[in-house]
């Protein structure tokens, strides 16, 4: 159960990099079964955040998603630049599309987009006591709102399907329990 | 902001259905600049289920993941087949992988893998009251284990950073608080 599968062989598709690498790959089941051709994807990695101003309300995003074909509200999110660690660039995201600094960064976990298929990896950050330091300065192709919003608001947009991608639901259900037990008196 | 961008052209870049297809779409956004070769993904649409049995324990599975190149525990999961819906599915996949029926189906949302590149649909589903109706018997290529443990310890494996797949940690945290919301006094 343990055992991982061998890679007998693997072969590049299509190479489209930064955006997406997509392998075959030949693999040896623990069994002695040969599975060829599983696929496997390389894309960026990407930081989604929580951003709590220190009056206490959570920046979200609001824009056309071309993926989704449609208007989503979302917590602002981007991904990785080469070389660029998580936190690095939660912080430089965070700044460009709401225009805020934190003081105080939590890393609620990370994970991984497809057990299957791979894909990257997913950075679940936590920004408490943001303060407003500039204007949103993003260059994203997509023109975006900012609304700020009350914790109880979004965790009930939260269970109530409000929000349309599964990182949303992943990231927002991870770090408002965090947000939310910190609060908590003890 | 609300405007769609308009797709002027669209290319099949990779045809591997149906396990994926990778397009590159010229995109005109609502600005006027046009936006040559936006990558566009075309995965299976797939399941993930909380499933309760009757006596309290949740359902897990335990096995090695490839795309992750290592083993994990996550709730039970399976792609649609053709034609097949999301409850079928799900009753399908909890029953070939667990042994398990349910009386009592939920669905506390379904949600996108992707904002940008699009993918699949990611349905999360309930099953309550379950029953074990027969020995496990995946035709998936991972050997399994099926550990059942009380929600008190999923929820805090959850909050813990011990289930590695975005969608876990998704569904894990939206269907354990709707299980939760039931079970609270009113």
């Amino acid at each position: 159960m343990k055992q991982a599968w061998e890679i007998v062989q693997r072969k590049i598709l299509l190479d489209r990099k930064p955006w997406m690498r997509v392998l075959a790959e030949d693999v040896r089941l623990p069994d002695g079964r040969n599975i060829p051709d599983y696929l496997h994807r390389e894309l960026p990695d990407f930081v989604v955040i929580l951003a709590q101003l220190s009056w206490g309300e959570i920046g979200l995003i609001r824009s056309y998603k071309h993926g989704l074909r449609e208007v989503d509200i979302q917590p602002p999110a981007g991904y990785l630049e080469p070389g660029e660690g998580p936190l690095a660039c939660a912080q430089r995201e965070l700044r460009e599309e709401t225009g805020l600094t934190s003081p105080r960064w939590l890393s609620p976990g990370e994970f991984s987009l497809s057990g299957n298929r791979g894909g990257c990896t997913v950075h679940i950050l936590l920004a408490k006591s943001c303060q407003i330091a500039s204007a949103p300065v993003s260059d994203d192709l997509e023109e975006q709102e900012v609304p700020w919003l009350p914790i109880e608001q979004i965790r009930e947009m939260w269970l109530r399907g409000s929000f349309k991608q599964l990182g949303s639901i992943a990231a927002l259900g991870l770090a408002l329990t965090h947000l939310e037990e910190e609060l908590r008196p003890v």
